[in-house]
């Protein structure tokens, strides 16, 4: 599956630049992922299984800047490579239809102890 | 009493008119008021209690901007208004010596249903 | 006139308290000021005269905590009063309705020397 | 060389799990290399160039979390592989003397049309 959610570049996301500051574009990516999980109604899901997502490796690549007002799209392909759950993540620009940024996260879920734990199976639908 | 503390203006902090962005000055107005908690040894008394430090009313005067690596003191000074919890705030920048910013800021107490809570006699070293 | 913008809370605005920290309050009533310039068409006006507006007195009053997801609406009133730029500023939650937050926003147009000026009769739309 | 800065962990940063958020470590690895370029009083030399230092690339390896207060420091390594400008850059808690995260951040200096430039002698300082 394919998730894809819109932002749009705010004034307090550009730096002294006056372009989207290179940390935001983690935001982006991070909220396109929460997005996922709320779609598809797995936020719950996690929070009832006391585990946590936590982010154990992220790879960017930045293409192109972002300016005020630039509509941003980000497209989150999820995939299993256990114990991992690793997100694509392509960053489009909507008014040129430019690629402007490609991420790799991969993340693991942990336990109250922060101990790795296998991905339950009522997270499957995600990959 | 009057607490301190001292922030070096930061790269990522500056906004595209090339100085710190005025949340960005809510921000060390915060973080010196966690500081002051945790000098006073009172972080784990709150966290003990159940009860939540909320903010309900800010107001912040802008008088100067910060540039970066400008180094900055806020000088924090809390004040009992049953049953608010006031911190009268002022920036100062350490290069120049002039006052950048000044807050006050109300906060309550609340419980897990976030009604408002007396202030403890134990936070009484606060004022 | 009044201008509204909408805003979804996003996760990586949740602070330790689990709800959007107070100082992200104040990035949704920027950004709703940037929308409204944008939508009036004033962002080239200001950029071209070669002022900047900056912010003088901001405050605001928290009323009720925003969570992840909650659906907000800023409605933002400009306001002339001479040399200030006022902005009387409104956060309502979608989802239940209610005010969760007001703000008043004092700002001054200045030259690149810092000093205020008037408001140009080309921004006279604004109020 | 090796550049070292210390920062602690503030309130404000803290997300929903009650740690870092993971988009702060990015953070505190740019401000390092804003205080390298400083230290070095290479900042004017690249402004008077007309040049800008844009990151392309970024690989950042999370190794533990990092919680209110901790005192982290960041030593960071430049290093030439023309046209790039590669930043080491490792972080370790002080309060533990473990290893947090590490990174590598890939920068090309680029002109006003955002077309990639050698490295000027000027620089060579750094590597």
């Amino acid at each position: 599956m394919i998730h894809r959610a819109k932002y749009t570049a705010r004034g307090y996301e550009l730096d002294s630049y006056g372009h989207v500051n290179n940390a935001v574009y983690l935001n982006y990516f991070e909220q396109a992922r929460w997005e996922l999980f709320r779609d598809l109604k797995m936020l719950d899901l996690i929070y009832r299984s006391g585990l946590f997502l936590v982010v154990v490796d992220v790879h960017i690549r930045y293409q192109r800047e972002i300016k005020l007002f630039d509509e941003i799209e980000v497209a989150t392909r999820p995939k299993r490579v256990d114990p991992y759950l690793i997100f694509e993540q392509k960053m489009v620009n909507l008014s040129t239809g430019l690629s402007v940024s490609r991420a790799t996260i991969k993340t693991v879920l942990v336990d109250q102890q922060r101990m790795p734990q296998d991905i339950p199976e009522t997270l499957k639908e995600l990959y």
